[in-house]
C-alpha cells in the first residue's frame, strides 16, 4: 500500500487539537469528514473535552489504544515538533501540518521545518506541510483540510467526483482552481496540496496519482521543484499510464520568483528550465489559470482530435468568421463540406451558407430543429476526398444558453447525435448562466463563453493528444567520462577559465575548435599565422579580462604579413586600456570564414541543472533571438530536434541556394557540449560557444568562455530539505 | 438634426408589413417598442387587420396622413424595392431593411441592392440594411429590430441605460455582443447592426456615436469597409471627442475573409492595412469577443491608469506570484510598498507579505476586515521614492464571490474605500456567480474571473489612456505631384516597369537610387565599371524576365576588369535560358557595399489604398520577418516611428559599435514612396524596393521593382454601393 492511500483514504485518523468549532482550523478536517460520511475511524484528540463534535476524543494519541494511518497536526506552529513526534511515536504512518511560520519565514522558520524533516525521517512518519492546505478525496469521502470552498450561491458547492486531481503547492490556488472546476461541472478524484514540502512534494503527488485508477488528468500548480530528477519521473510516469499533466508553472518574471521566495520558501528555477523540461516530459504547461482549468476540462472528456481538421457550425455568420479566424491562426483546417452535403442544407434553408463554416441562417435562431438538421447533415457528411468528415467541431450557439425553450431541444439533439458518434468532439460556444455549461460539460460536450478559449483549447488537446500517442524518449545515458582537468580544478581554473584552456576543455570533450596558437611576442605571432596559410584572428588572451572587446582585444581577418603589426597593435591597447597585470599572451587563430554564425551554450539552473542552448549567431540574432533550449545531456535526435526548432532552420538548411551546413557535425558538437555540462554539473556554472561557425562540411568553435562554480557552493534550500 | 437621430429616437414611425404575432420580422419591432414603452407616434401598416397588437393600422403609409422619420420595412425581399420606394414618397427619412437574399447572394443579390441604393440616392431616404438587424436606443425607448436577445435565465434581460454603444456589420454579433456586455452587468446607450450596408455604414454610425452625448465607449465589430477616408475620419472624431473606438475586426484569415465574402458581401481588405489603419487612427483592436467585452467594460468607467505601476493584493500568495508575472510580462511594474506601510501590515497580520504583491495571509480568507485594513493601508500608502501610490490595483478575491457573508462587507469596505478617492483604478479578480460581477462592476469597479484578462485589460486602458491623451496626427497633405510618365502610362510600361524604368520613375519621386549603365555590349560593360571607379553590379534587363535571379541573371561584386566577361556570361545565361525575345540590355551599377540592407516597399489594398512597408533586408530577415507598416502618406515624423518600430532598430542606431545608419535619408525615402504611392493609388499596384542601403552618411535603392494596375481594373464591388 502506497503511503499516499494513508493519506488520501486511512482507515483510522487522530485530529490533534481538534476543536468543537466547526469553522477552526482544528474543527474543518473533521466537521467535512463527518458531513461527507467519511467511513473510517476518526478520533478527536482533546484533553479538555470529551466529546467533539459529537464524536468521543481523547486526551492524546497513546489513549486512543490504536495505531492510527494519518494524524492531522491541528496546533500552532510551536507545539508541531513535539506533536509529530508524538504521532510518529504513536506509529502513524502520515503527518498532515496546516501550521505557517515555517521556511517560508526566513532562517529561523527554515530551521525549524528542517527540524520536522528531521523527525520525519528519524520515526519513519511522512509529513505533508507545513504552511499547506491539507488534501482531500472525493471518493473515501476523507477531507484532511481546512479548505473554506465549498460554499456556493446555490447552495451546491461540495465536489462531486470526478476524475481530475489537483495538485498544487499554494493552498489557496489548490482550493481556486478546484471552485473554478467545479463550477464548470467538472469532477474530482484527488485534492492536495503540499505547500512547504518538507517531505512529499508535488513530485511525489504526481507519481502516485499516474498510477492510480480514479485520476485521469492531473492538474498541478507548481512555484518551483527542489530536484530534477522526481519531477521528470513522476511526469514521464504519468505520460506513460496515458495521463495528461496540465500545470500552471509560476514565477517565471523577476517579481514573481521574488513573491515565491517569500510565499513557500522554494526555489524557482529558471524558466526556460522549466520550460524545457516540461515540453521535454510532454507535461501541457498553461498560460493561465483559466487557460489550466479549460485544458483540464476538455481532457476530462478523454477524446483528442484526430487531425487538424475541424468543422465550424455557427449560428451567426459573424461567429463563423471570428471562428475560422482564429482556427487558422492554430494551424486548423477548415475542409469545405462534400457538396451533396452542401445541397443537402440548402434544401433546408434555401439562402443558408454550407461550405465550412456553416451559417443555417436565421431561421435556426429560432427553430431547433433546423439547426439540429444542419449538425446531423455536417456531422454525418464525409470530406469531398472521401475521406470522413472532421472529428472535431465547433458549434457557436451564441447567447442560447439564456433561452431554456431553445437550448433544451439543442441538448437533447446533440446527445442523441453523440450516441450516435462518442468519438467525435463538440465544442459548444454559447453564452447564458454558469449551470448550463455545467450540465453540458457533463453531458460529454465541451463548452466555452468565448471563441478564441474553445480554438486555443482544441490546439492544447491536439498537442496533448500527440503527445500521449507518442513514446517519451528514454532519458539518455552519458557517454563522456569526466575530465581530469575539471575533476579537481586547479585554483587558477576555477578563478575563470582563459578562452585558451576554455577551448582545451571543449576538445577534451570531443567539440571541433579552429586552432590556435598561444604567441609572446610580434614574430611568434607573424610566424603562426604564415603557419595558419590565411587570414587569421588575434585576441588578447587574460583571464582578468572578462570582455575582451570592451577594450578592442580582437582583430579578426588579418593577413598573415600584418599579424606582426596586429599583435604589437594588441598589447598597445592592453596597456592604453590600464588594465592591471600583463596579458598571458595573444592567440592566434585562422579565420573560419563564409560558414553559418550558431550559438551554443549552457546555463547551469540551480535545480534543474544543465541547460543547453543552441541559437542563431550574429549581431541580428543578438536583437532578436532565435534560441531552443533542452535540459542536458541530450542524445543526437534531440540535438537535431533542437536544430530544426530554430525558426532560422532554412538558413542552416540551404535556404535561397546557399550551401547547406553539416547538421551532423552540428548535432554532434550539441551531445557532446551537453554531456560535458551534465558530467560536471557541480563544477560548471556556463559556457558559451559564440560562435561555432557551421561549414557545408564540418564546422568549429572560435571562440569558448567558460565560468565555473565558486569553491564552496551555496547550499540552495533544496539541499535543506530532502 | 442628423438623420441618424431619425433612426434611434423618431418621432413617428410606420412599420410596414406589421404583424400581430410579437415573434415575427413584422411583430416584434412594435412588441418591443409598445413593451419599453416608446412614446413616439407608431403606424402599423397592415391591409388586412384594422389594429395590430392593440394599434390602429393602417393599409398603407398614404393613409398615415403624416409624414414619417422612420419607416420599418419588415416584408420579404421581393417586395422592399417598392416598399422603399412608397416609403420615399410619403416622405420617410430612413428605411429600416432586415430583409436578407441581396448582395451576400451573388450577382441577381447585388443589382436587386444596388437598385435600393439608386432609389435610395434618387428619392433622398436613408437606408439601413439590408440583411441587417435594424437598430435600438435604451432611452428613447425604440426598437428598429427583430433581435431575440432579451431572454435572461433570471428574467432581467432588457437592456439598461448606460454609455456603451454597440455597431455592429453582422446583427447576430451585434447581439451576442449585447448579451456579454448586459451579463456583465455593462449598461447601452444606442445598438445598431449594419448588414450588406447598401448606404448607412459602420463609418457613418461610429462618427454619429462620436458626437452623441449618451456615449462614452463605441463599439464595432467590423468585417470589411467599403472606404478608406470615411472610417478614418470618423475614428478621428471618435478620437478627437476622447471616445474609445474599441473594435474586433474580422477576416485576417483566408478561411475567413471567405466566410465573409458570402456573408455580408463586403470586401475584407488585408490585415495589415487594416492593422496600420487603426493604429494610426488610435482604435483598440481586440483579440476576441471576450476582449472586446472586457476592455469596453473597464474603458465604461472613464478612467485610465496614470503610469504604468501597479499594486498587487492576494488573499492567496500564489495568486500574488500570478498577478506578479503577468504585470510584468504586460511590462507593469510592482514598486515595493513604502517600509511604514509594511511595518503596519505586519501589526495587522505578523506574518504577513507587506512588499508588493501583498498577502495579507490566512485571516484575511475569514475576517473581511483585515483584508480592508490591509487595501487600506496599501491605497493611501504612497511610494518609498516619496510619489503618490500606484493608482492602479488588482486584488485577487480567489472564490469569495460565491460566499456572501464575506463578499457584502468587503465590497461595502471597498465602496468607501473608492469614495475617499474616485480616480483609483480597482481591478478585482473573483469567482463567483454572474451577478456579483455585475453588482461590482455597476459599483465602479473593473471585475475579472481570470488574472490574465485583468492584466490584458489593464495594459489595453494604459493604451488607450494615452491615446486619447495625445491628439491625432494630422493626416499628411501630399507634396509630391503626380509624374508625368504614370499620368499616361505607355502600353510597355503598363505591363510592367523594367528595373530600369522603375528606377526612374522612383528618382523622379525622389528616392535616392545607385547610379547605373543599360549596356549593349561587352566593351559598354567594361568601360561602365570603369567609369564608376569600383566594383559593380550586372543584371539583365529584360521585362520578360520575372525574376532575374532564377537564370542567374545577376551577378555581384564584379571587378571593373571582370566585367566584360561578366557581361558575356550573363548573355550566355540568357541564351541558355530558352527565354523568348532578346534582352534590353545589362544594366552596370556600383556595389554600395558595408551599409545594412532594409526593404522598402509599397503593397496597394484594394479598400484601404496603398501600405508603406518598411524592414529590414537580408536573408535572415526573409526568414524571421522583422517589418512594420502603415498607410500612406506618412510624414517624416511618421516615417521615423516606423524606423525606431522595427525590432532592429539597435543595428541602424549604431548598436555593438557599428556606424549609425543616416536615419534621415531613410526616412526621406519613405516619405518619398509613400507619396509616390499615394498619388498614384490608381495606377501603382506594388512598389519593392529590396535593398535600400541604409549608409552612415545617406544610403540609396539599388534594386527597384514595381507593378502597375491593369488597364481595365476590375471594379470592386465597394464601387457598385456608394
Amino acid at each position: 500500500m502506497h503511503v499516499l492511500d494513508k493519506l488520501f483514504r486511512p482507515a483510522s485518523v487522530a485530529i490533534i487539537g481538534a476543536s468543537s468549532d466547526p469553522e477552526k482550523l482544528g474543527g474543518r478536517p473533521l466537521a467535512m469528514s463527518l458531513q461527507a460520511g467519511f467511513p473510517g475511524r476518526i478520533y478527536p484528540i482533546n484533553s479538555r473535552v470529551p466529546v467533539v463534535q459529537g464524536v468521543q476524543a481523547y486526551a492524546s494519541l497513546v489513549d486512543v489504544g490504536e495505531r492510527v494511518d494519518c494524524a492531522i497536526l491541528a496546533v500552532p506552529a510551536t507545539s508541531i515538533a513535539q506533536e509529530l513526534e508524538a504521532a510518529a511515536r504513536a506509529g502513524a504512518d502520515v503527518a498532515v501540518i496546516f501550521a505557517s511560520s515555517f521556511a517560508e519565514t526566513g532562517a529561523a522558520g527554515r530551521q525549524q521545518q528542517q527540524r520536522l524533516a528531521d523527525i520525519g525521517r528519524e520515526h519513519g512518519i511522512r509529513i505533508l506541510g507545513p504552511n499547506c492546505m491539507g488534501a482531500f478525496d472525493v471518493r473515501s469521502r476523507f477531507y484532511a483540510s481546512f479548505l473554506q470552498a465549498f460554499d456556493h450561491y446555490d447552495g451546491k458547492g461540495w465536489p462531486e467526483p470526478g476524475a481530475v486531481a489537483i495538485v498544487s503547492q499554494s493552498g489557496a490556488i489548490g482550493a481556486h482552481l478546484f471552485v473554478m472546476l467545479r463550477d464548470r461541472g467538472i469532477g474530482l478524484s484527488r485534492f492536495v496540496t503540499t505547500g512547504n514540502q518538507c517531505d512529499i512534494d508535488v513530485a511525489e503527488c504526481i507519481a502516485y496519482l499516474a498510477e492510480d485508477e480514479d485520476t485521469r488528468v492531473i492538474v498541478v500548480y507548481l512555484e518551483g521543484a527542489r530536484q530534477r530528477e522526481p519531477l521528470e519521473q513522476a511526469l514521464l510516469l504519468a505520460r506513460a499510464r496515458g495521463k495528461p499533466v496540465v500545470m500552471l508553472k509560476v514565477g517565471s518574471s523577476a517579481t514573481g520568483a521574488g513573491a515565491i521566495a517569500s510565499h513557500t520558501a522554494s526555489l524557482a528555477g529558471s524558466d526556460a528550465a522549466y520550460e524545457a523540461l516540461l515540453s521535454q516530459c510532454g507535461a501541457y504547461r498553461a498560460a493561465s489559470l483559466a487557460d489550466l482549468v479549460d485544458v483540464a476540462a476538455a481532457c476530462h472528456v478523454g477524446r483528442y482530435p484526430a487531425d487538424h481538421r475541424v468543422g465550424v457550425i455557427s449560428l451567426s455568420g459573424g461567429g463563423g468568421v471570428v471562428l475560422a479566424d482564429a482556427c487558422e491562426r492554430a494551424g486548423f483546417v477548415l475542409p469545405p463540406l462534400p457538396e451533396s452535403a452542401q445541397q443537402r442544407m440548402r434544401e433546408v434553408v434555401p439562402f443558408c451558407a454550407p461550405r465550412n463554416p456553416v451559417d443555417p441562417g436565421a431561421p435556426a435562431m429560432t427553430d431547433p430543429a433546423v439547426t439540429l438538421k444542419f449538425l446531423q447533415i455536417a456531422f454525418e457528411s464525409g470530406a469531398p476526398s472521401g475521406a470522413a468528415a472532421p472529428s472535431t467541431w465547433l458549434v457557436f450557439l451564441t447567447h442560447l444558453g439564456h433561452v431554456p425553450r431553445m437550448l433544451e431541444p439543442l441538448r437533447e439533439g446533440l446527445i442523441a447525435l453523440r450516441r450516435r458518434d462518442p468519438t467525435r468532439i463538440v465544442a459548444l460556444i454559447l453564452l447564458g448562466p454558469e449551470s448550463v455549461g455545467a450540465q453540458l460539460r457533463r453531458d460529454g460536450f465541451l463548452v466555452f463563453g468565448d471563441p478564441l478559449d474553445a480554438v486555443r483549447t482544441l490546439a492544447a488537446l491536439c498537442r496533448i493528444g500527440a503527445m500521449l500517442g507518442t513514446p517519451a524518449p528514454e532519458r539518455p545515458r552519458l557517454a563522456l567520462l569526466r575530465l581530469p582537468g575539471l575533476e579537481k580544478p586547479s585554483a587558477e581554473l576555477r578563478a575563470g577559465p582563459s578562452e585558451l584552456q576554455a577551448r582545451t576543455l571543449l576538445r577534451q570533450a570531443g567539440l571541433p575548435v579552429a586552432p590556435e596558437r598561444l604567441v609572446l611576442s610580434a614574430a611568434q605571432a607573424a610566424d603562426a599565422a604564415h603557419g595558419f596559410g590565411g587570414r587569421v584572428a588575434l585576441k588578447l588572451v587574460a583571464p582578468q579580462l572578462a570582455h575582451k572587446s570592451d577594450i578592442g582585444g580582437v582583430m579578426l581577418g588579418v593577413e598573415p604579413d600584418a599579424a606582426a603589426a596586429a599583435h604589437n597593435e594588441l598589447l598597445r591597447r592592453w596597456q592604453a586600456s590600464g588594465t592591471p597585470g600583463a596579458p598571458e599572451g595573444v592567440l592566434v587563430s585562422p579565420m573560419i570564414e563564409h560558414g553559418i554564425e550558431t550559438i551554443l551554450g549552457v546555463q547551469v539552473d540551480p535545480v534543474l541543472g544543465p541547460l543547453l542552448m543552441f541559437g542563431l549567431g550574429g549581431i541580428d540574432a543578438e536583437l532578436r533571438p532565435d534560441v531552443v533550449f533542452r535540459l542536458a545531456p541530450v542524445e543526437r535526435r534531440e540535438a537535431l530536434a533542437m536544430i530544426r526548432e530554430l525558426r532560422s532552420y532554412p538558413l542552416l538548411d540551404g535556404a535561397r541556394g546557399r550551401p547547406r551546413a553539416d547538421l551532423d557535425t552540428l548535432a554532434d558538437a550539441l551531445v557532446r557540449l551537453s554531456e560535458l555540462a551534465a558530467a560536471h554539473a557541480d563544477r560548471i556554472a556556463a559556457i558559451d560557444v559564440n560562435p561555432f561557425i557551421a561549414l557545408p562540411q564540418g564546422g568549429c568553435a572560435v571562440d569558448a568562455w567558460m565560468v565555473l562554480q565558486p569553491e564552496e557552493p551555496v547550499t540552495p534550500l533544496a539541499k535543506e530539505t530532502p
